[in-house]
C-alpha cells in the first residue's frame, strides 16, 4: 500500500500543488480507504514530505564510481533531468508555495536530499582527489544553487554542458593552474 | 517625480506584494496623480520593473578595484547583505510570485541584473589572473545561485563567511593546486 499512497501522492502534488494533495485526494487516487492513510502516516504533512523525501531520493541516486569527477558530474546530472521536467519543476515549486498547513521549517527537503551528495565529496577528500578541508556542503550548493535559481528565477533552460561546466568549476576554479589543467573535462 | 515614485513603488512591493502595487496605491503613497504616473510609464508592469531595476542597480554597484577576488567579494557582499534583510527577501519572492499581468519573461530581472557583473570577470580575464575563455555568467551563478536557493528553499542565512568561501571555490576550485595556494582569502 505504502508504494501506491505515495506514488499517488507524488502525482496529485505536481499536478495540483499543496492546495489538492489532501488526504482524502490521495487515498481515492490510490484506491485505499482514507483512515488507512491516517493510521500510517497521522497527518498529512507526514504523508506529504514522505512523499517527497521517498521520490527525491529514488530520483537522486548517490553514485560511487572512484572518481569525485565522474561522481559529481552524473549526480547533478541526475538533479538537472529532473528539474528541466515538468514534474521536477512542479515539486521544486512547492518549496517556495506558501502553505500555512505545513511547518515553515520542513521546506527544505530539497536541500535536506542534496545533503546525502556529501558523501561524494568526503570520497574524494579520502582519495586526495580535493583539498583537504574542502566544505561538501559549499561545494553541492555551488553546482546545486545555479540550477534551482535558473528553474525558479529566470525560468531559463539548459543544454547537457551546464552540470560538467559547474563542476569543472566548482573542482578547478577559474584560475590559472600552474598544473596546465582543468582535468580533462 | 520620478524617484518618489519608484521609491513607493519599491516599498508596496516590499512589504505588500505585486498584487498590492496598484498604479492608484503607488500614485497614493507618492502624492502624485494618478494619470502623471501613467503618461510616463504607460503601464503597471513598465512601472513595476522600473522600480525594482532601479532599485537593484543601485543595491549592487559594480566595484572596479583592480583585484578580481576583491570585487567579487564585495558585489557578492553586497548582493547577500541586500539577500539577507526583509527587503530584500521580499523583492526576491516577488520573483517566484504567479502574477498573470505581468509578462512571465520578464520575471528575470534578478538574473538580468547580476549580468552586469560579467565586467568584473571579464577584467579579471583581461589582468591575466583569469584563465582565457573564463565564461562570465557561469561565475555569476556559481556564486549567486546558493544565495537565491538558500533564501528561497532553505530559508537558511549566513554569516560573513558565505560569500568570501563561495567566490574562493570559483576562483581557486576545490582540487589540490601545485602552486599550492588559495591565494590568500
Amino acid at each position: 500500500m505504502r508504494q501506491a499512497v505515495l506514488a499517488a501522492a507524488v502525482d496529485i502534488l505536481a499536478t495540483e500543488g499543496l492546495a489538492g494533495a489532501t488526504v482524502a485526494a490521495v487515498a481515492g487516487a490510490a484506491g485505499v480507504h482514507e483512515t488507512s492513510v491516517y493510521r500510517r502516516w497521522k497527518t498529512r504533512e507526514n504523508l506529504i514530505l514522505d512523499a517527497l523525501t521517498t521520490e527525491l531520493d529514488a530520483a537522486l541516486p548517490i553514485p560511487d564510481t572512484g572518481d569525485v569527477r565522474e561522481d559529481l558530474e552524473r549526480f547533478f546530472g541526475s538533479l538537472a533531468s529532473l528539474l528541466a521536467g515538468a514534474h521536477g519543476r512542479a515539486l521544486l515549486r512547492l518549496s517556495v508555495e506558501r502553505d500555512d498547513s505545513l511547518d515553515e521549517s520542513r521546506r527544505a527537503y530539497w536541500t535536506d536530499r542534496l545533503d546525502r551528495a556529501a558523501a561524494m565529496v568526503e570520497r574524494g577528500v579520502e582519495r586526495g582527489e580535493l583539498v583537504e578541508g574542502t566544505d561538501p556542503g559549499l561545494l553541492i550548493e555551488a553546482v546545486s544553487g545555479p540550477l534551482f535559481a535558473r528553474v525558479l528565477l529566470s525560468g531559463a533552460s539548459w543544454g547537457d554542458t551546464l552540470v560538467p561546466r559547474l563542476v569543472a568549476l566548482a573542482l578547478d576554479g577559474s584560475r590559472p593552474r600552474t598544473d596546465g589543467g582543468s582535468g580533462g573535462s
